[in-house]
């Protein structure tokens, strides 16, 4: 069995967080697979199959490139941001799980890359410059409890909050009963960025305090971050604020 | 004032994942700032000052570039991995904050960079891909009951538990402390990965149980990801384990 399957992240926005490795493992390939739009970031190749699928095929998607891998060959799957975070590396190893034995022998490469948390922090400031979390919002597979109690337990430990898939089509009041949920332990000054379509032209980062977070208009294209009771707005002039969370002092591990 | 300073993630390991946009900002600077190790890592450019410093200088090294910004020209902190997570960019906004008023008009520029978790996630599978907190094991600021709070918190809400910092030469008895600590609400069989010196030529990955966790030698070059009890190690005849956290069935937001 020669196959390789290269679960590749683009990171977010345009080609500027793509990583050499990356960059390398997709003009290897010889047949790419991923969600359109993540398809149309790579840069064509004569010779290279496209298999483009819907938002909602995951676990199809995993399983076409896998079959395509077993035949051999080299297979790249593209994905958004880092592979390994709400991504398709996760499912990509559900379905070896639960696919034939030989799948188990199949070159399985994953490819890091900026995660859409990442790239938000960096455009505000180092709101992750301390303890964090990363959460998704989506209840589509967990109960909205658990979601509830993993916020309450984030907030109250005092961790910074990254929340992914905050909103989509069908989820449209999650996020502004998560503001609620977190505003039962967290200063109404807390703030909460806000980073839409980070990396690409129609970019748009907002800061708000927690108390009027739910007036800011978020969609499936945005990435939120709730700080923790440390985290700082550092107001600059004819510049926008940077919002950190203070590591603390100079120690032995800095 | 026309200095800019970049504060700039490299990645961890060697090159391979440095982004497009790093490479970029480390070729336009006039000047390098950073912890030694990490400046080796950039090819060297005729005309471009270097500034090493000692690990644990991060505030005065952060002083330093910002001195220099001040003055004009195009300045690059660099960090490994991403500066937001627990490195360079929270000590510079805080030093901003700290220092004098014309430091606040500088341009800042925090380049993001793949953190070391995600390179680790990615070389064990996809023990990231659900819900996750990163936590740093140094108790240098934070108090250590502070860090029992939170590594509770996080387990018993069922984060998979990324520890930075685990060890230090000053810091021996804290990471078998957390797994103690963890094993007070997590099964016994809860995977537990050791990724040391992550895309480096002595690359070493171990994976085991949290109950002979503290079997396994960790030094100041590791990252350790603890699972959740939905973590699963996925055995492969000829080839390394692959270990994943679900994320679950195909939503609309996979």
């Amino acid at each position: 069995m020669s196959g390789r399957l290269a679960v590749i992240g683009l990171g977010p926005g345009d080609a500027r967080w793509l990583t050499a490795e990356a960059q390398a493992e997709l003009a290897d390939a010889d047949a790419l697979y991923g969600y359109g739009p993540y398809l149309d970031r790579v840069p064509a190749r004569s010779g290279q199959a496209r298999h483009a699928s819907d938002n909602r095929e995951e676990g199809a998607r995993a399983v076409a490139a896998l079959r395509h891998a077993a035949e051999g060959g080299k297979i790249a799957l593209v994905s958004g941001g880092d592979p390994g975070v709400f991504a398709m590396a996760a499912a990509v190893c559900g379905e070896i799980e639960a696919g034939p034995p030989e799948w188990r022998a199949l070159d399985i490469a994953i490819i890091p890359g900026v995660t859409a948390m990442l790239a938000v922090a960096a455009r505000a400031g180092a709101p992750l410059g301390h303890d964090f979390c990363a959460l998704s919002l989506s209840d589509n597979l967990k109960p909205w409890s658990l979601i509830e109690r993993r916020l309450d337990a984030a907030a109250k430990a005092g961790f910074v909050i990254a929340l992914y898939n905050p909103v989509s089509l069908a989820r449209r009041w999650q996020l502004g009963a998560a503001f609620d949920r977190l505003g039962r332990h967290l200063p109404a000054t807390t703030p909460v960025i806000f980073g839409r379509a980070v990396g690409r032209p129609d970019e748009h980062i907002e800061v708000a305090a927690l108390a009027s977070a739910k007036m800011v208009t978020a969609d499936m294209a945005t990435l939120v971050i709730v700080g923790s009771p440390q985290t700082r707005v550092l107001a600059r002039d004819g510049r926008t604020a940077l919002v950190y969370t203070p590591r603390g002092m100079a120690g032995i591990d800095a």
